[in-house]
């Protein structure tokens, strides 16, 4: 399918830069200009306000509420009442006025408009010159940042230069928690408290979810480079100051708001939350704002110096890659195990805020070679919720525990039953990653501590849900969904079949190693989970029972009977119905041998050293052409596979679209919140995909390729204790120990010592390509 | 499973008898003491208000509205507006007052309460002494009934007769449309008129619904055997009068109500309306009550002469096959093409009061059978609807015209795309329903004017939905669900298969004879439809090719790879999890080899001739143990095949509830409405199932035998003009034409003429059962 690009922002970097203003254009500048720092995500929106087309977000990590919308079935299973993530405060609420003329983006007359944000500080800026139509010229620059560690922090300056007169400025600044919620619009919340802080009069509200009684303390401290005066301003679920500040032709006056947002996911009373709230922002007024901003400068250089990715020769997805990044990092960077990563992060309201099974399969990878302890942690919010999994299994009658399609809170959150009670990649995914994580970190303690007795609930979920077929005697699983959601209540899925086994094996494995291993917090897991060695002796009979079919040209098959399904011609297809789910009838899309995206595929990357080359390339062919890649990860998938099967021009037309996804607004959906889970598919596209890494077999291997396109790249990855860098020009590949001791590395299917030195290979020939 | 029998109504071969009031069961009676003549119905309700648990139920054939509920999703081709039966007028609104005492039946003292319906006149009755505090005692009677033919009269009669006293008594009596929805408590009508209608004082009020702007004109007249005083009171959307009447001891004082309701589906000015409601009660008036009784009784009369079921030595099913007799013909009776049957009739709101596809596979019959005309208009109802199901087929991405699931109007009503989109008994039922019907009655006008065009439509519609598997290079459906809704997204089940092949077969059959028959009706049928000869050879070709899978033994598989799923033993599901859509997990349903009701049994009722005995024995005795019967249509249909087969004690089994199932409650939810299409079941029970009719060969065919139970029984059917009559002993049946001319049978498996001498023959021996 082509894609078109929009060209929107300027090229650069290391920058995103819009110049010019275009209205049309608000809700997805507000995507792309979203700032966050895993505890709060604040969306691009103009704070003084806009007559647009806006979506005023500001979201935070956990802070939920559930749908008013009345279901229309009741069965046993289904969920009812989803949850999502809900709009909250809106923090940097601001409103500004000269003469008769109220600052709207829209509206009034602007000059010399540019945006931009640094991503080598996270400071986004924006300023204009505002034109009256007294003929009045005022510069105009507004500047907000959040701090990356102190999360609670968020920063806003603005400033005013007259260019051709003195005189008032009318400014309103303060916190409005009349916020209505983007996708069900109206208000959640309901105001706690609000007043005035303490002798600096510094202002603060507390609001609080109307249903989960979740609370947002909201305090704010102003400081002003000049006289002016204020008067505080009481409204419903807001508070402000009006600010009337004289301005001086061609000097500049600076307003800076420091704020602290304080979230309890459960409630305290509203006492203990006003004085937390109060030290906070007593705290941060102590560090200030210019401390603050060098705080997140030398956070994002410590980014950059480990994790940056370099490309030579391609602008466009330096920019990109670059942008993914910096998104992925603020959306997630471990700081609290009760946090996740929602499809969207925290940019938007589509998907409701949810995590999916993209976390353990898509966005683990990035952390695991980045920053392991945030891996860690997103392995730890699986744990911390495994008892709203063990209910989702008795919902759904079945014992051990299965874990959501979708969720903010360890709860099911997805009300589509043939989604939601009949796809089991997140409890496989969590397996695997748990699987993923103790293989590259040999974290031990976590896996007997924690990883374990997922591993057990998994098992006992997958061996209660699976079943037996009458004929043949084979265990599998009846009525599912694979990751391919095109296919819909079938048997003997390919993928959930694959990723039980592996799911059962591994933690036959983990049990029998601590049997001699660590005996004795075996024996503690068993009293706990009432595990007996018969049960999981079960485990293994079903998994070395498990029912696969493959052609007799080595293909897989993706489920019973999808061979023989009707074939459609996906070529024919015509460009306008896309996306099916809005141009077809619904069931029309599930009954051929198309798919969504890949189920086979998927899981020989997932496992990719337990396939021979022939057996991935056999199913690359046979499944590609049937693939519409109608969800994001698909073409990721795709990228990875063709590099390591040389098919370099695919690898590269599947990458095409990863790095700039959201910039260019290829999906023509970026309004509606970042793709991010496809961000971090775009940092495993060039780090397994033309890095060739793999992590799934006894020894990290790497062997990289150079798309015809670039001059050449580098990235590295963590591993280890150790810093490794790849550096790959258009003929050779250099793997050196940026940090940390030598290591053996497999590169180009040879063993190889690597060390602070490096080791400089020629990309073997098979591997290059003519450009 | 077991049920148990309530046992609440006294036995009586004619009537329905409540002795002594149980407030605990007002609901249930309520349903069972429904009145209806097919345009409206009315449940038994206490016309004069109760605190009790009461659902005050007033419909009418075609009144509906559509749900306010915001639907969750929305995928193309999935319903997100429902429409249902909408809870309309309460035209019996009655308020009755002795001294401080408001008459509550579930408050004040009663003696000698009973109430009674009398199957031979329709009249509904009800008596008791109401003893008030003071120690006045009242006897009251209440009668009500609604006139068959005149369908839009109803009549209300109240008596009062004091036992120890004179004095005054109050009574209101009047029209209400305040009446609120059950399912959906909200009142979804508004008062578009009301006032006096004339010099008598006669009162009316027209109610408009809200959305779909239908409108009921509900007018009344009052005759009172004496003086009285009268008021007029007006509320909003209510008009009654105040009575006060001096009554005097041992004398019995008459209050007669002659009500119309007359209804418009498409909006008329209001104007009109009050004039054709003016017009409509004053005909009424001049009939006057005691004629209209007895018109009701002449219909009665010759209902029960015609149509009568007669059972000896049980009087259980007496009462209970006439009970069902009687309430199939007050739902329907085929008085306007423009109405169907609910599953509820109308006599409550579950189902939303949808008409489903046992229209034609489950009541249709039993009006082929008594009443030719209203089994046409049944079809002339698809007809009328034809152009809805053209537009349903397009929602569905298809060609031709898909009937809906469940409708009153023709549009899919049914929410749950598994349902809606992927089951299509109700296209293939429509052609079933149309050849039944020309079958038996020869009517070649209707099936050239009219039949032809639904024929032509579904089987474009179901070579456009069916598909060709890519290996066996068949034909058949993909990504359905056959009668059985256990089975979900399936392939080629044989169901849907076999009726489609079926459908084509016949579609081409008469298009193949109308060229010879009727050419230039034909031409013209081929200009309206666009239909090319090409395209009904494709349709041929598709017939042909329809893939069916038969095991050695001869068992038809359900559908694609159902042998082979996991068994469930459902002896040892426990009892207590009944229904199962109530308790276990709604995918769990689905993913076992366990069925709801038959499929392959089902088409092997249907087109009984085309399977040899073998093959009906084989196919029971593999899928009836697998059965739970969730469908009130399950058991029916094994009884019948049970009879054929010989398993007599099984036929009786499952007979066993069908003519009863609400007089006794056995399902426990007759509080919600009868369930009227089972008792169109329970009809097809005797005369398919003992009586050993089979209308589907070239020859009607007889072959009764007697259930051990029982004494003897008999039945009449009406058929190509003749009444014929089934005269059953414990050892003889007697065949003889009633009216008409004599005839060609099939009795016993052999060609005899029957007369109306009658021919008496001995039950063969195999048939006979030991007592």
């Amino acid at each position: 399918m082509a894609k078109a690009a929009d060209d929107y922002f300027k090229l650069d970097p290391w920058k995103i830069i819009e110049e010019g203003f275009d209205p049309e254009y608000e809700r997805v500048t507000e995507s792309i200009f979203s700032l966050g720092n895993e505890y709060m995500g604040i969306r691009g929106y103009f704070e003084e306000g806009t007559s647009g087309d806006s979506l005023l977000g500001s979201y935070f990590n956990g802070i939920y509420e559930f749908s008013r919308k009345e279901a229309l079935s009741h069965y046993k299973g289904i969920v009812t009442k989803p949850h999502f993530m809900l709009n909250a405060v809106n923090w940097l609420d601001t409103e500004i006025r000269l003469e008769d003329e109220t600052l709207d983006m829209n509206r009034v007359h602007l000059d010399d408009f540019y945006r931009e944000l640094d991503l080598k500080t996270g400071v986004l800026t924006r300023s204009f010159i505002w034109k009256t139509k007294t003929g009045k010229q005022l510069k105009v620059r507004f500047e907000r940042f959040l701090h990356m560690e102190k999360s609670s922090n968020g920063y806003q300056q603005l400033s005013f230069e007259p260019l051709n007169f003195s005189g008032d400025i009318h400014v309103s600044m303060g916190i409005d928690f009349n916020t209505k919620h983007g996708e069900e619009p109206i208000s959640f919340w309901k105001e706690q408290e609000k007043g005035t802080l303490n002798d600096q009069g510094d202002l603060a509200i507390i609001g609080q979810t109307l249903t989960t009684k979740q609370q947002i303390f909201s305090g704010f401290h102003l400081e002003i480079n000049q006289a002016y005066e204020k008067k505080k301003i009481e409204a419903e679920k807001k508070i402000s100051y009006s600010l009337t500040i004289p301005l001086t032709k061609n000097e500049e006056t600076i307003v800076k708001k420091l704020v602290v947002n304080v979230i309890k996911k459960q409630e305290v009373s509203k006492d203990v939350m006003w004085q937390e709230g109060s030290t906070a922002l007593a705290d941060s007024v102590k560090l200030g704002y210019e401390q603050a901003k060098k705080d997140q400068k030398d956070y994002w250089t410590y980014i950059w110096d480990h994790f940056d990715i370099q490309i030579d020769g391609d602008e466009k997805n330096q920019q990109g890659i670059r942008f993914c990044i910096f998104q992925l990092q603020q959306t997630y960077h471990g700081q609290n195990p009760s946090n996740n990563i929602g499809a969207k992060g925290l940019t938007g309201e589509a998907y409701s805020g949810h995590a999916f099974w993209d976390t353990e399969t898509c966005c683990l990878p990035y952390y695991l070679f980045n920053n392991p302890k945030a891996a860690k942690n997103l392995l730890e919010f699986r744990y911390s919720t495994l008892d709203a999994a063990r209910k989702r299994a008795r919902d759904l009658d079945c014992t051990g525990a299965c874990y959501p399609i979708a969720t903010l809170n360890g709860e099911e959150a997805c009300d589509l039953w043939q989604h939601a009670s009949t796809q089991f990649q997140p409890s496989t995914g969590v397996a695997y990653g748990i699987w993923h994580y103790v293989h590259l970190t040999e974290d031990q303690d976590f896996l007997y501590d924690h990883g374990v007795e997922m591993l057990v609930e998994i098992s006992r979920f997958l061996e209660s849900r699976g079943d037996w077929s009458q004929l043949t005697k084979k265990f599998g699983f009846y009525g599912v969904m694979g990751p391919d959601e095109f296919q819909v209540m079938v048997n003997h899925n390919a993928y959930t079949n694959y990723m039980a086994q592996q799911t059962f094996d591994f933690t036959i494995q983990v049990l029998e190693e601590m049997s001699v291993e660590a005996p004795g917090q075996l024996k503690q897991l068993l009293t706990k989970t009432n595990l007996t060695e018969e049960e999981w002796r079960q485990w293994q009979h079903s998994a070395e029972e498990t029912l696969f079919f493959e052609s007799e040209d080595g293909v897989i098959e993706q489920h019973e009977g999808y061979f023989d399904l009707p074939h459609i011609d996906i070529d024919q297809i015509p460009i306008s119905d896309f996306p099916l789910y809005s141009h077809w009838s619904y069931d029309r899309i599930y009954r051929n041998d198309m798919i969504k995206q890949p189920d086979v595929l998927m899981f020989q990357f997932l496992y990719n050293q337990r396939f021979s080359e022939e057996s991935k390339r056999v199913n690359y062919d046979y499944y590609e052409p049937r693939t519409i890649h109608e969800s994001s990860l698909s073409p990721s998938i795709h990228s990875v596979l063709a590099a390591e099967l040389g098919k370099f021009d695919e690898a590269f037309d599947f990458f095409s679209f990863a790095t700039r996804m959201d910039l260019d607004n290829y999906n023509r959906n970026t309004n509606e919140g970042l793709h991010t889970t496809s961000i971090a598919a775009a940092w495993m596209n060039i780090v397994y995909g033309f890095g060739g890494l793999r992590s799934d077999g006894s020894q990290l291997i790497l062997s990289p390729v150079v798309p015809k396109q670039w001059d050449g790249y580098s990235f590295r990855i963590e591993y280890r204790n150790r810093i490794v860098e790849v550096k790959v020009t258009r003929s050779t590949a250099k793997i050196s120990i940026v940090k940390g001791e030598s290591i053996l590395l497999s590169v180009y299917g040879e063993e190889r010592l690597i060390d602070a030195e490096g080791t400089e290979l020629a990309i073997p020939k098979e591997k290059l390509q003519q450009v």
